[in-house]
């Protein structure tokens, strides 16, 4: 950080537009190099503004990653189900807590947060979100053998969103109508097999 | 069908109108009721158009939804390579055709066209498609017991479909790099599940 940086962003740190341009900085880097790669000084570099400016707008890296996303709810409670669940629940958990948001009222502009950035200028923000915070913890916890927690996660990940897409956007029946229990019965041990099962090919 | 139908379709075969009011009616149509429910005669009839000139325009409701999707490719390609897969190979043989279209030189096209279609003010016209097009035959060859055919077909087309959107549109890594064959290796007894394993939940 550089003390030009850091003293312009000193200088407008009501500046209306400075929160447009974290989150503009914010939205291209984590979607060029993913959430974990996303550093908020780098971020803060892009926007020309002061990291600490970053930290008092938005708290969190996660925060910030949420700002960007306009999601409508706080991810923490969904992150929070599924941390409670035992290794052997994570799909159960995650299909109940995810699905469970997208079939609630909060659902509808959960569902028009994904569309949008889904028909946007950059769907990688998805990614870089499903990675760097819904699947973060999931990806540390299915990492065995060693390395294998981001396939283990991506493949998890990329078999729900399939779900939620053809149940909530496409409303593909019966899927649509499916009792989430039914739907966790279902599924659950397809998505559980990508986390915890046999990893070599 | 009305004479006044028949009469008004008659008198305007040249109408460059016409076929737009075609397609318009078949994308409200089809993703309303969907693709088996969507009659021919119904389309005509919101379109203010005979019967008989959608089929000099389009030929079979199936190319009827391809000019409606603006699907770039003709999906008899993919369905041919599905059709001759044993029972027991038809996940793979999905796979293998449909994410080896959309890895494809045309796939940027078909790429394109999901995304517009999603974004657009009515994305059922895709879940319209996959069951009444690209899942018609599979959903009757794996409907075991009777009935199970629909659940069936949607629940491995929801899982394909979250690979490809994974994969090509919000590219998350490792998946959107692993090879075809791998992917397969990891995926098709999964999906391959849905279509012949148990169905009793």
């Amino acid at each position: 950080m550089s003390r030009a940086a850091r003293g312009r962003g000193g200088r407008r740190p009501g500046n209306p537009g400075t929160r447009k341009q974290i989150l503009d900085a914010a939205r291209a880097r984590f979607a060029d190099v993913g959430f974990d790669r996303a550093s908020v000084r780098s971020i803060a570099a892009d926007a020309g503004v002061d990291p600490a400016l970053v930290h008092h707008y938005f708290g969190t890296k996660q925060n910030l990653m949420v700002a960007a996303m306009e999601l409508p709810v706080d991810p923490e409670v969904v992150l929070s189900q599924v941390r409670a669940a035992p290794d052997d629940g994570i799909a159960a958990a995650l299909m109940q807590a995810v699905i469970g948001l997208w079939d609630s009222p909060d659902g509808a502009a959960v569902v028009a947060t994904f569309r949008g950035v889904l028909a946007g200028s950059d769907p990688r923000l998805i990614g870089s979100f499903l990675l760097g915070v819904a699947m973060r913890e999931v990806r540390r916890r299915v990492d065995t053998p060693p390395g294998s927690g981001d396939t283990r996660a991506t493949l998890a990940g990329s078999h729900l969103m399939g779900i939620l897409v053809a149940r909530r956007i496409l409303e593909i029946e019966p899927l649509a109508s499916m009792p989430l229990d039914e739907l966790i019965t279902r599924c659950a041990p397809q998505i559980q097999h990508y986390l915890t099962g046999p990893f070599d090919v």
